[in-house]
């Protein structure tokens, strides 16, 4: 069980989620419940850490905003205890949860197993686990970077072959649009890993990446949850436990999109890695990319990133502008564009769903700027303005059904 | 160099408290800095903890409360790596510093040199280690309880052989009597550890008792100096280091005292014991205790405690009256009473230095209620509106020297 920020924030709202735990452990659970720091605190201690010096040892950096989670993990396990069900704490190190050493953005080696099942063996009931950090080999404190309490669940899972792993956070399952766009948006009651690997990484804000794909790795059966309702949430599997996959299971949204386009560039070998290379050296997260048909032998280049990496690569990429590699005419950039995609495990059996799209795109006069696909997936992206049109006429258009 | 809670209250601190490590550094010393947490942090850590529940479970009170200690270990190493100084952070478990299992009061029982020691041999010149926790047998995070970076502080400097422990504090040194009440109050160049001890323990809050103790025991050389000043504090040795001792070395006063008198109890052997006995379990922190001469078989007994045990104090004896071993005939609380002390190891070859005190007290029309002396102290409880007068009439008397 995994209580994210907002769902531990305060203490009502953590004498709310003890109350779950224990209603598992009277079912007859062992249960390991992964905790995050309460709503806003890692933030604070972040800014702490940064306010220093903002050239940071990012072992220090770990060691401030690892914390928050220590005290909420301390509090949810004193919660459980008053309800009468056994139960202690456990910080990364002394689970452990050995991580490698890229501090601020650890990855999981392994978690040992042993002292958390002798406690089991002994009568523990609950195990609360500080959710976004580890210990790296040199015994120091590591964090996984946000969003990281997820995979902190998703690797407990796996590690101690639980039969569940329920992220509770504060939506209530997985929708078939964002509920703040679309009315009649509804909520999926199962959703493959592919489908969610897509939407979380398309800005579908319930679940880390990561967290999905070391989900689908493990096979473990994810559920996403209300901290706040009993309603029964989305769950995530193969997609053959999916009886039958609708031909769009969600149409998602992104805002925080840019558009960089290169004019009259070189078309010969090598300048697609002279342009790419050095951006993504730069950390400059690359999505789609276009490049139109070449006519006299320059073409040019299209691609999206996030907008707050836009200002790096339009610098970047007019430092190289007259390298003999590259030399292209000029530089377009565009921050008034969303991306909108529709995503369905279905598709892999349908043809024409792109041809749907477009026409119901179209229909609303929407122009599409870029296009780029995968197995499961077809994204656009769009002038801003008609972002929440668009969803709407996607959602129309392919009708996903819900629980 | 230990730095407390007021010490690093926010960034500009933290980062003063940074240089005074570099110009150590810089002196040719490699350097162990014990930080507590800001100023506030721990109160509300703890009152965090106890929210949860009354009834708490000490080792998750511990994991919840030493937090605020590693975050400002993480800033503090931060700012003096900001300032070129090779620093690194270290928790109690890092280190490890090594506690028994009594969570929120635990004691120290070995410091592992060997980490910090490979460190300092690869070039490390400064060690922030998070004061105030340690870690169990079982691998719990402990902590020492209140004070407990004093002595952290002196614990380390004990454990690495250090030159010299300052505790940088927010006064600049141990004075010869409370300078809020005393206008010629003068500071203490010098003070024998024992003298600190008594004053310690009487309520003048510049170091916790115990450090002072494993200080004595481990002839730590520790000087209390101001953070915000660099004015030279005040140094803590042995006796024989105090070339010639004043006869007071300084006047101590203490608020949270009350006093309670059992009248008419059976004068015989036991009834102390039966008395004293159920108070010490109860936790209530008995301080002087006279009885009176005996007539016809029963006597009275007074003694003194905290205020805050007073009321504890007073239902358990209650509880016990009638008992067959104390039965006594009526009891009586008083909180409107005040502890006024003179401490000097100068009185150990001077005689006639109650008399003075009674004398001068005496003077003012200052009765006094109870009296109980050691060796280098003699301390009396008086009507609490007598205080400020009796602690200037006994400055006044005795003349301590300072400086």
């Amino acid at each position: 069980m995994k209580f994210g920020g907002t769902s531990v924030d305060g203490l009502d709202r953590i004498r709310g989620a003890a109350a779950r735990v224990k209603a598992e452990v009277d079912n007859g659970y062992d249960t390991i419940v992964v905790v995050s720091a309460m709503a806003g605190r890692t933030n604070e201690l972040a800014a702490a850490a940064q306010s220093v010096t903002p050239l940071m040892d990012a072992r220090e950096y770990d060691a401030v905003v690892a914390n928050g989670e220590n005290v909420t993990a301390g509090m949810m396990a004193l919660a459980i205890q008053e309800l009468g069900v056994p139960a202690r704490s456990w910080q990364g190190w002394q689970v452990p949860v050995h991580t490698n050493s890229t501090h601020g953005a650890a990855k999981i080696t392994a978690i040992g197993t042993d002292a958390i099942n002798g406690k089991f063996a002994e009568g523990m009931k609950a195990a609360v686990v500080a959710g976004f950090q580890g210990v790296s080999a040199e015994q120091r404190v590591s964090t996984l970077g946000r969003g990281g309490s997820d995979t902190t669940a998703v690797a407990f899972a796996a590690a101690f072959g639980a039969e569940r792993c329920d992220i509770f956070t504060d939506v209530d399952g997985v929708y078939t649009a964002d509920p703040r766009l679309v009315r009649d948006a509804r909520k999926l009651e199962r959703i493959s890993y592919e489908e969610m690997l897509e939407l979380a990484s398309l800005g579908a804000k319930v679940l880390q990446t990561r967290s999905v794909e070391l989900a689908m790795r493990n096979k473990v059966r994810l559920c996403v949850r209300s901290s706040f309702t009993d309603a029964p949430g989305t769950i995530l599997c193969d997609e053959e436990e999916i009886m039958e996959a609708n031909t769009v299971s969600g149409v998602a949204h992104s805002r925080d999109e840019a558009k960089v386009t290169i004019l009259s560039v070189a078309d010969r070998p090598g300048v697609a890695a002279a342009v790419f290379g050095p951006l993504a050296e730069a950390g400059v997260n690359v999505d789609m990319i276009v490049q139109n048909i070449s006519e006299s032998g320059r073409t040019d280049i299209t691609f999206s990133c996030p907008v707050e990496d836009v200002g790096r690569a339009g610098e970047l990429l007019n430092g190289i502008k007259t390298s003999g590699e590259v030399n292209f005419r000029s530089l377009r950039l565009d921050t008034d564009v969303c991306k909108i995609s529709v995503v369905g495990i279905g598709m892999r059996s349908q043809s024409g769903v792109a041809a749907r799209m477009f026409e119901a795109l179209a229909k609303y006069g929407i122009n599409i700027q870029v296009i780029a696909t995968s197995e499961i997936k077809i994204s656009v992206l769009v002038a801003r303005r008609f972002m929440e049109l668009g969803v709407q006429a996607l959602h129309d258009a392919f009708d996903p059904k819900g629980v």
